[in-house]
């Protein structure tokens, strides 16, 4: 007989499990900390996998088996991750978030945990099956989404630069072209950064002409890096060809017109793709 | 009566509390949102608190007055914090880490979710009291511990660039001499990313000289922002006067020696300041 409560076993589980998002644990992990049996640990399993989905909170999923165990999936609703995407495009449309060129700050909501968190859970809910092995952003606005969908998904970021520092050790670099500005620019990745032969979702803050995307992908062929997908928080409208085919946006920036101090936003095709 | 059971109300709980550190929640949200009784709620507050306490897991803190409410304060035991600086200097001296130059590679373990989210935990419950209204750094590979240790404390980054670029708008820079290698750099912060009057502590990844961190508080003076603290993952033992007086560590690099390929760490001085 457990020495804990279920109801303190629980507090105890969620903790850990929510923590550490797709992350495999095994039983015994909880049986052990909490002193508990096998058929005691299934059943507090079994009602947080319940409260978590009836919450729109995730689900805990079982995976059977000698190598199996529980992990927390991060699926949240679709209709809560929605209303977020909305109410994210009410706060982009702010006419004070223009700058001139045509570009939105948009730092302040990439910055704060709090939403990036849940940016970062969107973006990783549309690659899950995928199963990737690394999230791979460049410096420097991409890093925190990136971050928090590799948190979703239980791996680890991979960070180009665009100068190789001698800090990191041998680099691989690339030349690539801008889409919108046409300026060549270059991206290197630390050859230490990443295995042979992974598979790697892209993830970027912005996407205009695609450009950036690409030269990621090229450097992803020198490391033999299968590249499963692309996510953006904000993808612009036009150019509607982007030198990359397929990725997925939770936000399209329609338009910003700097003379009639206007912001149109559309909701991006995160859940179509 | 709440239609749901104690154990259930705890699974959601914990959730929304543990995934926002920091943030302060009415008792009226968990009321409203599990149809309980305010004093229901109270005795599942209580009994999580205890239950995260004793297994070294955090606190929930219960502020009191019409403006309170509860709040998750991610302070695990000392015990459990120095275990894993332990280990953490025990992979860091693996010889394989080194880098031409007297450099460590570190990377790998700043942008793993899950070792990136205790050193944030570690690095925010030094300045806890101090109540940060942001968290600064430079870009780049200070940046997952920096917004881990902004997650942990339920603030939003500030990141500094070494370059100013266009998309975000009017920016204010200075020139700063790099400890180290004594070249001149600049550092650019864009007007909107913080409000005049903040206080601030200041996280990177790594501190040899203390050039940038004097950089990033030369410019916190452009900004009238009040730098509380100085918190790195890695600082180097020599030179033993650095350009800023006080900081937290977590490891000091005491020597690395490329000839007998020899890396020497130390636990740093992260709970004694």
């Amino acid at each position: 007989m457990s020495e804990y409560k279920k109801s303190e076993r629980i507090a105890a589980i969620v903790k850990i499990l929510t923590d550490n998002p797709n992350r495999l644990f095994h039983l015994s992990y909880f049986m052990d900390m909490l002193s508990s049996a096998k058929s005691t640990i299934s059943e507090d399993i079994d009602t947080i996998d319940h409260m978590l989905m009836e919450m729109g909170m995730g689900r805990v999923v079982t995976e059977a088996g000698a190598a199996g165990g529980v992990f927390y999936l991060p699926a949240g609703s679709k209709q809560k991750y929605r209303e977020f995407i909305d109410d994210l495009c009410i706060d982009l449309s702010n006419v004070e978030r223009i700058i001139p060129g045509g570009f939105l700050y948009t730092a302040d909501l990439l910055y704060s945990p709090g939403t990036c968190s849940m940016i970062g859970e969107i973006l990783a809910s549309c690659f899950a099956g995928g199963k990737p092995d690394y999230v791979v952003t460049v410096e420097t606005k991409g890093i925190p989404p990136a971050f928090m969908t590799a948190r979703a998904l239980g791996v680890p970021i991979v960070i180009c630069k665009h100068d190789s520092r001698v800090t990191e050790g041998p680099s691989v670099s690339i030349n690539y072209i801008s889409g919108s500005t046409k300026n060549i620019r270059t991206m290197s990745l630390s050859k230490r950064s990443m295995k042979s032969d992974s598979k790697v979702i892209i993830i970027d803050d912005f996407m205009k002409g695609g450009g950036t995307a690409r030269g990621i992908i090229n450097l992803m062929k020198e490391f033999n890096a299968k590249v499963l997908g692309i996510g953006v928080v904000v993808a612009t409208k036009q150019p509607e060809i982007k030198l990359v085919d397929d990725y997925f946006s939770l936000i399209d920036l329609v338009d910003i017109d700097e003379v009639r101090d206007t912001v149109r936003l559309e909701v991006g095709n995160w859940d179509k793709l």
